[in-house]
């Protein structure tokens, strides 16, 4: 178990949805920057990286089970550490707290380096991985396969020019935005997921239009991402119900 | 002149567009949450002011100058402090620096107070200002009149759920995400902004579509937003031409 690092968070009103709980693609997208800071704190950080070696990090997995989500004004505490790596996988671990020590969110992320030339995945060097003090294992842990989806409800979006990021595609955040998307606003104001499976497959290309499709089976909703007749990625989402928010938007 | 106040922010991954640069709708965002810190501080926080007040600030104008935006991995400074308010508004500057305290961003806001079940725009209370230290002025200082496009070219985009906020409508950032990428990702790639009016008129409901519109006049391009038959919102943006980024995407 490698090296631990924290940060505090007030949730602040622009990273809450209307039920007034964190957006989860922007808490993905914040836990990245905790661990980009720790990541710099033990002098690699990603501009290091990319000098240094050329290379880029991306996140390819994320097994996420939610106790509860963080909400508006809560403060909570973002525990990161890398846990193992092997040859091409580092897994790291986010634990999210309440401010009584309950944990509300664990993210399992499974990181990969990119050559941003090539496009190609690279082994893991090993002096890069160091300072975070983990352990190498041989052994491949991979999220279970998830089938293409035989029956589906799909709608299509369009890329955006902020959908795409540093790295020339579209940001990871975004497939979660469209694969959310989907399932409509009914659907999302009387359900909180607890348990995601996101697997992250081919990047999608700037321009152009995906299409998102979703199968509902009683609470659990499978998820895939196509382009260009390509699969980028698959989730599973298992939910529950809640009690519909009160607004005037319902 | 009010209390200033200031934060230093390294520009993460996240917050950067393909260009390396800041998103500047994130850059908006972000702005706001330093904001919300100061009045927090002050004992002015967002939830106070809900209790308190049964009230929620919004932002009905901003006019931003951009010497340089400011790029991935770089420290910046935003400093931030509310200059006056009148009957009706409270107008509050944000200065984002660099390094070396070069000026690289001017934004000012123009914030009003909304009562969430009304909808209607209240009068803003004198105790509730007090402790930021400025001035009542008497003169309503609005950003030029803009007039309804002639002629345009158009994009329809949906409202997703995630453009939703803890209010219930479209939150603001998303609204300069449809402006900008009705422009396409050719003239963005090869543009800055240098100047921008930007101004909210009517909410955007969830669900259903809104239609981006622009006229490219020269180096100005002039920006509204529809939704069913309704302004929503328009903006003037003045560019310069830049060198096109390196990138396979291009």
């Amino acid at each position: 178990m490698g090296l631990s690092y924290q940060e505090e968070l007030t949730l602040p009103f622009e990273l809450c949805d209307v039920k007034s709980d964190i957006k989860l693609p922007l808490l993905l997208d914040y836990c990245l920057m905790v661990s980009g800071r720790q990541s710099a704190q033990l002098g690699r950080s990603n501009n290091n990286l990319l000098v240094d070696y050329k290379l880029v990090w991306i996140v390819t997995d994320y097994e996420i089970t939610i106790h509860r989500l963080p909400h508006f004004q809560e403060t909570i505490t973002i525990e990161t550490k890398a846990l193992s790596y092997n040859k091409f996988f580092c897994y790291r671990q986010f634990y999210i707290y309440d401010q009584e020590g309950d944990l509300l969110v664990d993210i399992l992320a499974y990181f990969a380096l990119l050559n941003p030339d090539t496009r190609k995945v690279a082994t893991i060097p090993e002096d890069l991985v160091a300072p975070f003090k983990t352990d190498f294992v041989k052994k491949l842990h991979r999220v279970p396969k998830m089938p293409l989806l035989e029956q589906s409800i799909d709608r299509d979006y369009y890329v955006r020019y902020f959908d795409i990021d540093m790295n020339g595609h579209v940001n990871n955040s975004k497939y979660l935005d469209w694969m959310y998307d989907v399932l409509g606003c009914a659907f999302l104001k009387t359900h909180q997921p607890l348990k995601m499976t996101l697997k992250y497959v081919k990047e999608v290309s700037p321009g152009g239009q995906i299409t998102s499709s979703y199968h509902l089976d009683q609470l659990t909703s499978y998820h895939q991402i196509i382009s260009d007749g390509q699969l980028n990625a698959q989730a599973m989402i298992e939910w529950r119900a809640i009690k519909p928010i009160e607004s005037e938007t319902d």
